[in-house]
């Protein structure tokens, strides 16, 4: 009574669809070797590896919008991967906030179509960086802004933000690693303001050479201190080569504020 | 020959004439039991002694404006002590910021006529308590603030806050310790804001009862969340017994921001 045709092959079970998925991510980074994965070192996206794999149980590996260095904090870095977890967005929030440290979080998670990639649709960066400017250090303040005692004067420093602005080549605020690499960069906004004891530096651009906004803090301070003219500033600019300027200011008062894409992410779906 | 009386007595050494100083402090609490001394446990009081020593190389016991409980942090912390150091004033800031730990900081110092009580003289302390209002945690706001992940109803909470102004009997807000004891107090200012994901309550009182601030937001966050009516907070009120409202608020939120004084602190000279 054989009469059905038998198929001796394994069961045809259906491979589950794979999404994409983005999250927001806050970091407070002073634990970090910086975002980027290296070995021996801890480092944000290995602690979201590992907590992707607990909620997921699949190893898998994100791509970021950013990477930010030792020590730099994100209110708003931007991850992606592909996954076959058919977990709920709300469970890639919650469930990783379980899993994740306490010095990193998940704040918010949307699918996007497949072709989605995370780093090259972004239209710019928005960085922003924290002097305390006060005599004495402050112990509530001591991870997230850099101590400057010298009154900054405010309105220097934002004349030489008037200078950034635009398309330019930024080689002079670049490492030297970045030789025979492209340097110009759109730099969208450039300002300082101040807000009681705290001086706040803001830079939108479409992207950043590697530590070009500390390099550039760290000019704008000798600006705001009285020890660097505006002229000092533009030729240091237009030399277009690194080494120019003194030391880069600390990671602590850094942060990845924001990355922006045409549309909203939420409309970035399949 | 011997015509002079002789003295045999130790030569008469001047003693140096006893300053009273007061230092202004702001520290992050997480670390601590709390201001005071206690045995065998790390507290702010402990961290100010042994820097004092070191700097003066005597040992100084402060009195301060206003216990802050275990994890709670403050911005102006007021203190005082007798000294005979000749050390000047910048010393008590740059020198004791030297030796303190990274938590801990002097950010302002004066020198006082020899009567002034630095609890007794002053005329009211400002608290704060932070409450970010989000769905998800924040790293870099874990120590500073208490998450609450309901939406906060700011206008609720105000017209509550209008109840505490005034003279009144806390006994409701104190904790059940405090039975026998005087709980009239004076609140000069209560106020809650939005900052956007933050919630912020200000209270200014003539002095507090132990845990007051925390059990009164613990009351407030019922109110905003909408699992309490204002006709419920005003029946606590007036009960004027402890054990009525719902869990304190916990410390991480909660900051003594400032105490005031009949004049500014560099006025009181001798």
């Amino acid at each position: 009574m054989v009469l059905a045709v038998t198929d001796n092959s394994a069961p045809a079970v259906e491979a589950p669809p794979a999404t994409r998925i983005v999250l927001v991510v806050e970091y407070e980074g002073t634990r970090y070797c910086g975002y980027q994965l290296q070995a021996g070192q801890p480092s944000v996206q290995a602690e979201l590896e590992k907590a992707l794999e607990k909620l997921t149980g699949m190893r898998t590996r994100p791509a970021a919008a950013s990477r930010t260095d030792t020590g730099v904090h994100a209110r708003g870095q931007v991850i992606s991967f592909k996954t076959t977890s058919a977990l709920p967005l709300a469970a890639f929030i919650h469930g990783m906030n379980y899993h994740l440290p306490k010095d990193i979080a998940v704040r918010a998670a949307y699918k996007v179509r497949e072709g989605f990639d995370v780093r090259r649709r972004a239209i710019s960066r928005e960085y922003r960086y924290y002097m305390l400017n006060r005599p004495s250090r402050s112990p509530l303040l001591r991870n997230q802004a850099y101590l400057v005692k010298e009154t900054l004067d405010v309105e220097a420093m934002n004349r030489a933000c008037q200078v950034l602005i635009g398309e330019h080549d930024f080689a002079s605020f670049g490492s030297s690693l970045e030789a025979g690499r492209q340097t110009v960069r759109s730099v969208y906004k450039a300002e300082v303001r101040r807000e009681d004891e705290m001086v706040v530096f803001t830079i939108i651009a479409s992207s950043f050479l590697p530590h070009q906004v500390r390099n550039t803090v760290g000019a704008l301070i000798e600006v705001g201190a009285g020890r660097m003219s505006l002229d000092e500033f533009c030729s240091i600019m237009d030399a277009k080569k690194p080494g120019l300027v003194g030391p880069a200011a600390p990671a602590c008062g850094l942060f990845l504020v924001k990355v922006n894409y045409p549309r909203p992410l939420e409309e970035e779906l399949l």
